[in-house]
């Protein structure tokens, strides 16, 4: 039919509109970078916050309100928040906000995230918090739609349609629009040195191409998907920056594959879910080389001690972890900030190949909405 | 032998130490509120406390930093300070907050949760803290431990030796303390009005019968193990005061029976884990009568609606969602506040009884330490 084959067309040559919005990132996100980084003249302005940047480097706090990946995206920009702007950062999930009374004053700022714009409990978050003097900033992907419209300000993540209802490069998007406006508020709070300000805005702008090189281990990581296929259970680690994508990388499987799967900060790993693992337990890590660097080697020791099986994501060159790990995927080196934009690939593609493989419909899995316009 | 005897009369007739500090909680709880609080004349005191309470009632802020299941007690503290005293509280992993540089300004209130007061990353966050100017308050079972000593002020929660793996009664133990903490302060503050905080005390000088009542329900709690000792995977739901004893609940089972376990924000299903809902899936809902009650129903009948199985922990005299749930378990009716305290009571049995019938070692499951001394 003809309706087919628009949306073969749609699809660019890819199997599902997942794998092709995930092969998008590399656009989608030089995209979001577009006209507003550029690292030789160290200029950073996000147009629809221009004003906003300076009544943000002045807040005492920030609430983050969202839901599903969303919330991950908001956990990542706590990290960044407080570590370069220095300001205390609170991520709520939107639901549980809205209906517990919550401690807001004027002053404060609600940067509410969503990728439709149209999540309602996102939505009734901000008129809440609205109602009690907050400032809000909207970080959305669909232009025109409820959120944006109710915000103060905002800055739109221009990812395009996502048609996949697993959030791939809505993720991303989201993820670097926060990590711009935390470099523009701390650099206009003088909280992050000039050397620090160009080397962030230069490595930015090579996040595109890292995230290409990621691409490139795609049949590697089908490779370890055909291993893990049959799995039943999975446990995801992180730590720091690589926490939320724990989350992240977990939910996608969930979603898609219908796998139970289980993000953790791996810390956490020795009060109660390490009596999980066996050898039949798949764990993956995000253990890249940053400040936990050493900690997180020690928790794959301890899942390799109980006979897990370790999936492990590191920097390129790692010598130690690949003795270790039963499978490894490599990301290129980069600022620790800006890991989880390319930590996250492989875990978006080793949970659209699991999913493929299991025979499930990857775009449309069941029982899930593309945006939660219902509470 | 000797040894073998001496534990039988340590275990006073229960076939487990877990099972005993189940059953000891109407004293425990009792105990730590004995010479606290007195409904009567509106007396409640924390000895330790004392001075402090004054200072926690112009606090602008409080950090909560705790592991494993103190981190739920922490998040119910979070419900309870936010609610009754209006004070903007967060809760850290320890472990990630102190590699975080985390933002602590003069002025600032930590208060640290650990039942052994000897958890590795809650000590260094600690002393973290108080390096840059925290005023840090311990809330902890061993009496004597390093945390009290590296607190300026605390309260311990007299529940007595904790010997199984798998906190039950430190638990119900720390979130007392905690409550009595919120409503203290609050009522110093002046955000609780006169006969709310009567009823608060009342309210939780009949806790410990309350617990009692649900205890009784063992035996049908018992059945409803029979049925789901073989099952794979399990989710916990709950909103609001309940949620943090959903991620409990779940943490209960999976230490103890290994089986895969999640909590999770009831509202937050839609987001991505309703995926994994089929007939296979049982759902434990905490669906007392509070302020989410009608919402807590609409995703007991998504979940049914896509075949999960559901076991409800409701109010007692609920007419509606028996005619929904596969199965129920009744608590008597309380101010929601005090929710938590009784609501965990059957999740604990049900992790017990089905671990027992898989063959488990509940009070010493694999690879888990009572305290974990090591980072």
């Amino acid at each position: 039919t003809v309706e087919l084959e628009l949306e073969a067309i749609e699809k660019g040559g890819y199997e599902h509109f997942m794998l092709k919005e995930i092969f998008e990132q590399p656009r989608s996100v030089a995209d979001c970078l577009r006209g507003r980084v550029n690292a030789d003249n160290g200029h950073l302005v996000l147009g629809g916050l221009r004003e906003y940047t300076d009544k943000l480097a002045k807040a005492k706090r920030i609430v983050i309100v969202a839901c599903g990946t969303s919330w991950h995206a908001g956990l990542v920009a706590e990290y960044l928040f407080e570590e370069l702007a220095r300001i205390n950062v609170e991520v709520e999930y939107a639901s549980e906000f809205r209906y517990r009374n919550p401690i807001i004053k004027e002053g404060d700022f609600v940067i509410a995230i969503s990728q439709s714009g149209e999540t309602a409990d996102t939505l009734a978050a901000i008129e809440l918090a609205k109602s009690k003097g907050a400032t809000i900033i909207g970080v959305c992907n669909v232009v025109g739609s409820s959120i944006p419209r109710a915000t103060h300000a905002g800055a739109y993540t221009h990812a395009g349609p996502e048609i996949g209802v697993a959030s791939t490069k809505a993720f991303t998007a989201q993820v670097i629009v926060l990590t711009q406006m935390a470099i523009a508020v701390a650099r206009k709070k003088g909280t992050l040195h000039e050397d620090t300000f160009r080397r962030l805005l230069f490595e930015l702008e090579r996040i595109p191409h890292k995230i290409e090189t990621v691409l490139q281990s795609d049949s590697k990581i089908k490779e370890i998907a055909e291993k893990f296929k049959d799995a039943r259970n999975f446990i995801y680690l992180g730590r720091g920056y690589n926490f939320p994508v724990a989350l992240e990388g977990a939910l996608k499987l969930k979603e898609i594959s219908y796998i139970h799967a289980e993000g953790y900060p791996a810390a956490e790993m020795k009060h109660g879910p390490i009596a999980l693992i066996d050898a039949e337990m798949p764990v993956v890590f995000i253990a890249t080389k940053d400040s936990s660097y050493d900690k997180v080697v020690s928790n794959i020791q301890e899942v390799k001690a109980r006979k897990g099986q370790v999936i492990a994501i590191v920097t390129e060159g790692d010598k130690l972890i690949p003795t270790m790990a039963d499978y490894v995927v490599e990301i290129p080196a980069m600022h620790e900030a800006l890991i989880p934009l390319v930590s996250v690939i492989p875990l978006q593609l080793l949970s659209y190949h699991i999913a493929v493989m299991r025979g499930c419909n990857v775009d449309q899995p069941r029982n899930l909405a593309k945006s939660v316009t219902v509470e």
